[in-house]
């Protein structure tokens, strides 16, 4: 079934949500339509597991006692995904398809899952160790990480930098611990 | 000529950059395609000046005497244009061209003008003025705030609430300011 997953990822890479038919990555993975609906019923179902198994190593894996590392950590591994060929391809496809409410309801999904859940533990942790304070605004934080870093990637297109990463989490970090 | 950039900023939403046609605009706006080419010698150039003429009021017109303000006055006329239908779709259309080495340089190009040049001028007044230091990383807080309302508009798909803004540059300008 992981296969089926790695097809999943390259046919939205290339063609998009909108153009992606289950009944070929099956055929392409070499499976029976019908048991790839049994286990992932919509289209939506097994491009948000393609995705979530692509993004690598997720926040229960990260706890070294120190948000600012846990950051970093967490932020290497989403570059290293939207900076390849096929993590850019798969970005800017949903970017451009997100008025399909799919595509809309995967994002939310996404941000649950990988976004705001995963790495919303990484601030549980550190509010729990008093590092932050309890009204944090943990969504806005990550709003704001993530979005520099996509901007940095699409719209500049330039190379995210170790320099560009840690200037970035220092600066969001202090700004947030202010109170 | 007015007419030309507003039917070029609609066949750009519609069709995007590779599928939009110079003289397909010029026909459109009543007009004989040297013309156009004579004012703008290539695509990019039109779409450039199309693009430039839809952000509304610039950088030279915000002096408020206070960064703050500035940034928030900035940010609400970008905020404006980008959640309209016809900004939201030209924003989708150049990210998911964004391999194209021409759609590329125009993001370049807008940066310098709009994102980079055009707000720089309002951080320039505030280092002037001792309310930044003179080393701030000026690029790196553009790409925050614009990254930050990019993410919150096309992946999160919510709107962007005057809270969402204050809360956004009062955390990101105090993050700056900490030296």
């Amino acid at each position: 079934m992981r296969r089926v997953l790695e097809v999943a990822l390259e046919q939205l890479a290339a063609h998009g949500f909108e153009r992606l038919s289950v009944p070929e990555v099956a055929a392409l993975a070499g499976l029976n339509k019908t048991s790839v609906y049994r286990r992932w019923p919509t289209k939506a179902d097994l491009v948000r597991e393609a995705l979530a198994a692509s993004m690598g190593h997720t926040a229960e894996a990260l706890d070294s006692g120190d948000l600012r590392a846990d950051l970093l950590a967490l932020a290497r591994t989403a570059v290293v995904f939207v900076e390849s060929p096929s993590g850019l391809a798969v970005l800017r496809t949903l970017l451009a398809e997100g008025a399909n409410p799919e595509v809309k309801g995967l994002a939310a999904a996404m941000l649950h899952q990988q976004g705001i859940i995963g790495p919303a533990l990484v601030f549980a942790r550190a509010i729990a160790r008093g590092e932050l304070a309890q009204d944090t605004d943990v969504t806005l934080v990550l709003t704001t990480l993530a979005g520099a870093i996509m901007h940095r990637i699409l719209i500049e297109q330039t190379p995210v930098t170790e320099h560009f990463l840690t200037a970035l989490i220092d600066m969001v970090l202090f700004g947030v611990k202010r109170r």
